[in-house]
């Protein structure tokens, strides 16, 4: 009988990755005290003040699954977290979703201001693609191409800004789950689905291997944005460490609207299901990603 | 006695790489009929709408004084006008310089409005490392990395962003000539100087090479930036198709307040002649990037 992980030890592995990441990202990230420094400052702000870093999670899992030591997945996953971290800060803009708080925290161009955060988000995502093509992240350089082709493509026109321009555009329009499945597909899926196909691209595994655990992540993230639809509505705003409601108040298209409350929770859980038999022939090495997928549909915050 | 380049045949030059660089960008600018379209009308208006492509022209040289065929260095040189593109969006933007007109045109905010601008900015600095990673940049995967970390380091906080929060953060400041230059370096000079140094990666030339072609590059973008700065006190407004007179209207530091006029021009004509004397050693292959020289320290538009 497998023995599943259980919840500390996944806060365990969760936290490993997120301290790794941390250090990393905190070396990493420019510091001066040159006349830029104020650019330096928001750069770091907007990265290192909190979050759960559970895309790098997903960089080492998808890694070590496939027999590579997370260790060597670390610039990737301080790349994908640098690209969601800009992904907030230019999201909150006034001109965007116009938020003054994120992770329980006054948002960047709060406490910079808005062109400041308009060129931290800038630099993050510039950065993402000079950590990523250093020759310390893999040693072979097709290897490193592969992975700023990737990450290119999740965050770009056709993946996650493509995403937030459907989203902004959507706004006070009746919509349907199928929009809002392209939506989010775009907007959350493509940087989790890269998220799980780096660690495969790190191990050099074969197209299919990378595909199978792209649409794992893709599964996962769409499933991870239902539950963040869901605690929108329902969730705590102490725990959240975000305003509530929102969506609702903007007339958002989410999930949520489209299906109702307990439709969007089976949508989640049939998504979470096909992830997780997708993890099938990885067998006890795939634990730590089925906790995962747990964890994702039952979170709080 | 050498042969230089006429003006007629430098225009001619500069219109071939312009050509060439505007055909590959309008194909591999996305241009979706879905509900992201906007975004993609948004990249395409604010990358095909113009601009003399200058950055390409010295890509396209810097790899032509090496022996390597232009048309192999089109996709660094898209890359290049797509970073150039996006600096110029988000620069327009009203948290940023809020200027309504480019190139004659309304701003992209202006033709959209502000985040589908910031998002289209967003995606255009994507997109310009998708061109490069893709193995029809070059055969050798260690040249295409070298060219997204050079990309990417001129492009971002130590470079061209961080050039422009000095910028921002300067206005109504006294300011002297070093901080100015130190920031024209980041802000201007970085990119011009990548653009001169790209074609030396992909003719795989030497570390000696790559620097005086990059140091080149500054001195030039260095001068180019002297005489933007001279031509927004002294220049024709419709000939530009921009606003004059803002820089001094916005009290920001530039060469020509720091130095006055005549200052300003000499140390123009003074960058440009050491530029010239770094490409010694090119003989007559160098005529194209000298008559530009020339061209840049008389340009009125």
């Amino acid at each position: 009988m497998s023995e599943v992980l259980t919840k500390p030890s996944l806060d365990e592995a969760i936290t490993a990755a997120a301290e790794a990441v941390n250090d990393f990202l905190g070396s990493v990230l420019p510091d001066s005290t040159g006349p830029e420094r104020r650019l330096h400052q928001a750069m770091r702000y907007g990265t290192l003040g909190g979050g759960k870093r559970l895309r790098p999670f997903l960089v080492s899992e998808s890694a070590r699954l496939l027999g590579v030591d997370p260790r060597r997945a670390l610039r990737a996953s301080a790349a994908v977290e640098l690209v969601h971290s800009y992904s907030l800060i230019h999201d909150d803009l006034p001109a965007m979703d116009d938020d003054d708080l994120r992770r329980g925290q006054p948002s960047c161009h709060v406490a910079f201001d808005e062109a400041t955060a308009i060129l931290a988000g800038d630099a993050l995502l510039t950065l993402a693609f000079e950590v990523l093509a250093d020759p310390e992240t893999h040693a072979d350089a097709a290897v490193r191409c592969d992975l700023v082709g990737g990450l290119s493509r999740a965050a770009g026109a056709v993946g996650m800004v493509g995403g937030q321009m459907i989203d902004l555009a959507s706004e006070n329009m009746i919509s349907d789950a199928a929009l809002i499945s392209q939506l989010e597909r775009m907007k959350t899926g493509a940087l989790i689905a890269f998220s799980c196909e780096a660690g495969a691209i790190i191990a050099g595994a074969s197209t299919e291997e990378r595909e199978r655990l792209r649409e794992f992540g893709y599964e996962l993230g769409l499933a991870f944005q239902i539950v963040d639809d869901l605690l929108d509505v329902e969730g705590d705003e102490a725990a959240l460490g975000k305003t509530v409601g929102k969506d609702v108040a903007a007339g958002k298209a989410t999930f949520v609207s489209a299906l109702g409350a307990d439709g969007a929770r089976r949508e989640a859980l049939a998504l979470i299901d096909r992830a997780v038999a997708r993890l099938q022939p990885y067998g006890m090495a795939a634990e730590p990603l089925r906790a995962f997928c747990d964890y994702v549909l039952n979170r709080r915050s």
